[in-house]
């Protein structure tokens, strides 16, 4: 375990036991600061008896249990996680460069995910099977009928997870597998796997999981993919480039290994074409636009990219933006008057310029914070980018703008001539995770969400009434479907029990009456 | 459009108009006489012109109606069928060389699950939308909701269909894609191209489909893939390596085309280890494997291919199933007296017969039928194989009879020495479409059903209560789920309404209660 480095190395824990790589590994910084903080490998590990380990002793326990035992399981990982909060905070500080209020989506966001499938689960108390509907005769004679089932899958879910929610993205997703009975590897990204690693070793340290439930792989995906077997899950949550390759992985492509997929999105605003100047629903979709430019510096698959407005209304938005976007401080988390931090890292900082020089080739610049300088960083070292607003007055012609995510607080402003161009310029994105509507009018949202569903995992509708309740365009909550089709690269996660989903196989059970009861008492309703 | 031979070239259907290929096409044959009967070719046809005609001019009618609306349609699809009725037994008889019985289970099974549908659909009523699931509050106020809804995708759905079930595995796909609103391009196995190309046709010319709703392609699949989008689908039934391909295709790996997969299925049928020789239980699986190896000379991907009895019961069982099969005369279909006719064709005559000698390499021979000779046909031209049961009493050591399917009238028999054995044995398949239970005791078939439930699209359990009204192992009814994990595909079809569910997209609609309530009005609860 010697290095010849002096930054800690995190170790792995897989089979049931910690286990550190044998190479150098890869070190994460601070994105504010440049510093080396924590380094991560996992050279050398034994990766088939880690699956075999998870998919065995983790599965087999996780199965014996209903899904009440599993739910109180989850409430005592809440309490385990709620004990070390401000160890995570401040993780999130040093390693996501993010200000309070934006560790918080991620730290708080997952604890309460968590809790919510918590509560979720234990409703569905001493059942170790799910009932999917009800039972239907299969011929005029009712003794013969069938009964579609719900079971847990006997195989691991793997997760291979994104930077921007160490853990959220962890929790999101591991609190249906294991309430399901499903075990979890969880494959952090690199740059912030330091936060992910923390957790789980809290919560094995803490002994509230079977062994084998939960493991953390940090650094390389290599092997990873090449490990899962048809009764394996994988969800993926990153570039549209990973999520083609592991879709062509043999164990998807000739195993039929289940695989959830979220990737690139550019999520859309709808104004009202009724609204004007100042009117309620024009100052809603401000406030919410900015907002959401500016939450964890638009790293959010989730975060507004495009603006659509009336075209009358293009030059009041633009100008009402970006007098609200000049209030955004930047720089060092650490200064209580910043308002937004740093990116996760330098490359992604230098991504999302380049991103911007890339969208410039079809927009102006309405607006953007560079000019005012970063607070208490240093520019030629921190990740920071301050917000840009840009604007294209002919959507219509424009390509890139409608395909290309830059992945930071960066959104495109644009103008519509009719309320069904508006529907068409927004599903030019070819699926993504949200639009949200900004209007007074109940039948205008109603039409808008008929028209957008189908290619938007979630339409969110801020109206005045809701303006205080509305929980947020870019906030993903447990008992709403999360994911989109095409490019957003067409998974499903939460919508409340609907997550189990993924994690148990569907079975028609077509049997005489007696032997439907003995199944029954067993199961309980399965009602998302 | 001449030809140097006389055997008349079908026309494709797409674009909304009649198209025929400019090359020479494939021969069809009758696979019991050898003798040419018709060519298909898609030579040269604009598969980008007219899968642009199907998604809009087809998809656009169909959205525009409701869902009782399209349900209509469906009923006045049957109609058109089943007044062609004869013409179809007539194909049948002459390209897929099957008797009366089986010609049934394609045609009229393909009928019966468009009429299921156009029922299930009629209860839908008006609706435009599907209300999945009840509206969920989002925090302390009530006035912020969420409800999730489903909505039909904007694209196309394609049918890479299997040679087994021209007619039934056409219909099954669209009579689901059609009620939800999604238009339909069918491309037929080649060998029986012909049922499926005149069924279409008789239901184009009677024009109850609005025009670009339904398009056939016959012949190669070439293209075909490479002009989905998005928003379309593809439904494949056929072999493990194809599929691979499928899921390999940019479409799919790239562009999150959803996929649904039926390949390979090594289905069992399994004895109560309580059973005795001559019991009920013991006479109902001789029976049921008896029928399922001889029905469509076991050319069904639900036919039971493994059988699991007792360890003490294996030379009862053995005798008792050769005895039956004995009965089974086998030739030519137009024959009275012949209760099994021909596989589609001299290539899977030639296929069955080497998987059948690939099967011995871990197998004895426990009855052989083609000792008898055939019925009116000549066994150097006709595709006739007659049934075969093999034995292994070492199915713990043996691998190829878990892992190759035989697709023909032969399946293997094998003892167990205890239940839980039992169970793992039939996990070895890695995931089929059915497993069947033969038993007495409710709380067996109960067990089984928990133990498999997650490895098999659906448990048939035959008990004597159900003898006269069970609706047959290998018979896919359309109110149950037809698919099966891992090796199967991971596919789902049928299942009632579930079926709906891949052509359509689910969102989550977060708004106020008021626009909600416009939105309800629009829809229909959604309850599979």
């Amino acid at each position: 375990m010697s290095h010849t480095t002096d930054t800690p190395l995190l170790p792995n824990f897989l089979a049931g036991r910690w286990q550190t790589g044998h190479g150098r590994g890869s070190t994460l910084l601070d994105p504010v600061l440049g510093t080396p903080l924590v380094r991560v490998d996992n050279t050398g590990l034994d990766l088939a008896e880690g699956f075999a380990f998870a998919r065995d002793q983790g599965g087999n326990a996780l199965r014996a249990m209903s899904y009440g035992q599993r739910a109180a399981m989850l409430g005592e990982v809440v309490k385990v996680l709620q004990a070390n909060r401000d160890a995570y905070y401040d993780i999130a500080t040093r390693n996501c460069g993010t200000v309070k209020n934006d560790s918080a989506v991620d730290i708080d966001g997952g604890i309460f995910t968590l809790g919510y499938y918590a509560r979720q689960g234990e409703a569905l108390g001493d059942a170790t099977c799910l009932l999917d509907g009800d039972r239907i005769r299969m011929g005029k004679d009712p003794v013969f009928q069938t009964q579609h089932v719900l079971l847990p899958t006997r195989g691991v879910a793997l997760f291979i997870n994104a930077f921007n929610f160490p853990s959220w993205g962890l929790w999101e997703k591991a609190a249906p597998a294991l309430l399901s009975g499903v075990p979890v590897i969880v494959k952090p990204a690199t740059a912030t796997a330091w936060l992910t690693q923390r957790m789980v070793e809290d919560v094995v340290k803490a002994g509230v999981l079977p062994n084998g439930a939960l493991s953390v792989v940090c650094g390389s995906s290599a092997g990873l993919m090449d490990q899962l077997q048809p009764f394996d899950v994988v969800s993926f949550t990153g570039s549209a480039e990973t999520a083609r390759l592991i879709r062509s992985h043999p164990a998807v492509a000739g195993a039929s290994v289940r695989c959830n997929i979220e990737a690139d999105s550019l999520n859309s605003a709808l104004l009202d074409p009724a609204a004007t100047d100042g009117s309620e629903a024009f100052n809603l979709l401000v406030k919410e636009v900015v907002r959401e430019m500016t939450v964890k510096s638009g790293q959010k698959c989730t975060a507004i990219r495009r603006i659509f407005v009336p075209r009358a209304l293009y030059a009041a938005t633009a100008a009402a933006m970006s007098t609200r976007l000049a209030r955004t401080t930047v720089g060092n988390p650490r200064n209580e008057s910043v308002r937004m931090g740093a990116l996760v890292s330098r490359e992604q900082h230098d991504g999302v310029l380049a991103g911007i020089a890339h969208l410039k080739t079809e927009a102006e610049v309405l607006h953007d914070g560079a000019a005012v300088g970063l607070v208490d960083a240093d520019a030629a070292v921190a990740a920071c980018v301050a917000p840009v607003l840009l604007g294209s007055q002919d959507p219509v012609k424009a390509k890139v703008l409608h395909e290309v995510e830059v992945f930071g607080p960066v959104a495109t402003l644009m103008p519509y001539d009719s309320e069904e161009q508006a529907f068409e310029l927004i599903r030019r994105g070819e699926g993504s995770l949200v639009a949200s509507v900004y209007s007074e009018d109940p039948a205008f949202i109603a039409r808008a969400a008929a028209e957008l569903a189908d290619s938007h995992g979630r339409v969110h509708a801020i109206s005045p009434d809701v303006a205080a309740s509305q929980t947020g365009h870019g906030n993903v909550m447990p008992m709403s479907l999360h994911g989109g089709p095409g490019r957003a690269g067409g998974g499903e996660e939460l919508g409340g029990l609907r997550a189990l989903g993924f994690y148990h196989r569907r079975s028609a059970v077509q049997a005489s009456s007696a032997a439907l009861d003995a199944l029954a008492r067993t199961g309980v309703a399965f009602k998302p």
